[in-house]
């Protein structure tokens, strides 16, 4: 198994202001109701509880909602452990799909599993509750990339 | 390149009306303000016009916003190549990200490469407008299960 | 993070002599030099040591190398918990180097983390040893089919 | 779909020798029998004949065969359009197996479909042929990430 780095150290003392502010400016997490649940170096959780307006045509959390959870959050871990100066963005993600996403709340972990000087590589996991009961409803594996803040609205790569 | 099957002949001749009918139930698409551009044996398009609700912090469509799109799109390309008594469940995808999403108009294309008795497999790619030009923005691949309607609730596999 | 099924009891008593059979039918395995390190229900260990044959330009085991023995662990993970008429064919999987595979003996695990009636998810790493140093290289994903074993020459999905 | 960039232009006048060189020195290449089939600025085939030594358990070619050819085809694909001082890296590739490998030869192609500064995003397809019949087995997507080659021995980026 990956194992951690050994030393999940900010680079950047600030990262939990800088962090909580950039998901603020995060429209789509507004429009979908979702939150921060745990901001940790390395390791973020966000939360959505269900509406119908998430919902696949079955009525459970469509698995671009998940994805879209899964990429913000594991998108924030690598961001925690970059330096005050860097913007992230994400090069490609993974989703494997486990169990429908049935049930009134959806959790997204993301965890930096290698964190390098241009790349970042983490994974997320996904689970839904149901009257109390966490199923796991998907995981996967994400690629971030770091640049400077200041180049982040010109290239992806 | 992988070929198109070379007669994408819909298995179901009411494929549509059950298609649009599917769109219609999934609350997310609504959400976003996606639509159906484009409905064919195999291939099927869905655009969002930009809103800030649908943005990530730097102002472009959120990475997430892009593959939800694209999951729909290419879903509903296998969907429509299934028996009419078919659910469409997605499995796997997996999304490059090719440049950033800045423009007024997003338009998502899945297109079935392999169509199988349980599984299909698709590739969907992302296009952003801006300034009347389009550009590339992301790219991928997703395998779907088709699995009898009335199972559809129960199980993702 | 996905938990592993609850009780990881393997549906054929036989499973791993069938595994171990099939394993010594992988013609490829022999020719990279690997063996089967560890048989566990649900969890498998393939190893090879470094020879130049497996290399790529700069001296390192290939990337495909380290995917082909990560491919089979998992597969045989799943394998080894798939009823005893089963024959398992990969879906699809998703690799994420880590880090150079410069070593002496390379190690790929595979397990388990959703055993279904039909696909079957697992994971899978790698890991790479040099002066006895571990280091993981690799990380992924990789999903499964199961079907009966007389139909395993005719399709893959 | 995503177009290839305008002008596929090498950017290092003699890219064929460097890469020719450097697929000499990938000695699995040798070991699986597998020859550089074509060489074009963007887009590299790699073929092999079937021989019992690359099979899995059916007799048929191994899927991590299949995906060691597509990463080394599209890994040269990148290679061809870097600048003359770079390494090359696999970040990441997904494959998914659209049919079983089962031929006399096999043929995988990387196409080069994004070209940036750091980070190239390719897609590999294989093809097997049985009696004289060419069958789509594979298709997938790779990143790779240029870096100056004096630096490739030490970082995975």
């Amino acid at each position: 198994m990956p194992r951690l780095p050994r030393v999940v150290q900010p680079r950047n003392p600030d990262y939990e202001g800088l962090l909580r502010d950039s998901f603020s400016r995060q429209g789509i997490m507004g429009h979908l109701g979702a939150t921060l649940a745990s901001v940790q170096p390395g390791r973020v959780v966000i939360e959505a509880p269900f509406r119908p307006a998430l919902s696949q045509q079955h009525g459970y959390f469509h698995a671009g909602v998940v994805a879209t959870l899964m990429d913000s959050a594991a998108g924030y871990a690598g961001f925690s452990l970059m330096p005050s100066d860097s913007a992230v963005l994400s090069v490609e993600f993974k989703v494997n799909l486990l169990a429908p996403a049935d049930g009134d709340l959806l959790r997204a972990t993301g965890q930096v599993i290698r964190s390098g000087r241009t790349l970042t590589v983490c994974r997320f996991d996904a689970e839904v509750r149901k009257q109390g009961v966490w199923t796991p409803c998907a995981t996967g594996i994400q690629t971030l990339m770091s640049l400077p803040a200041k180049a982040a609205g010109r290239t992806a790569g």
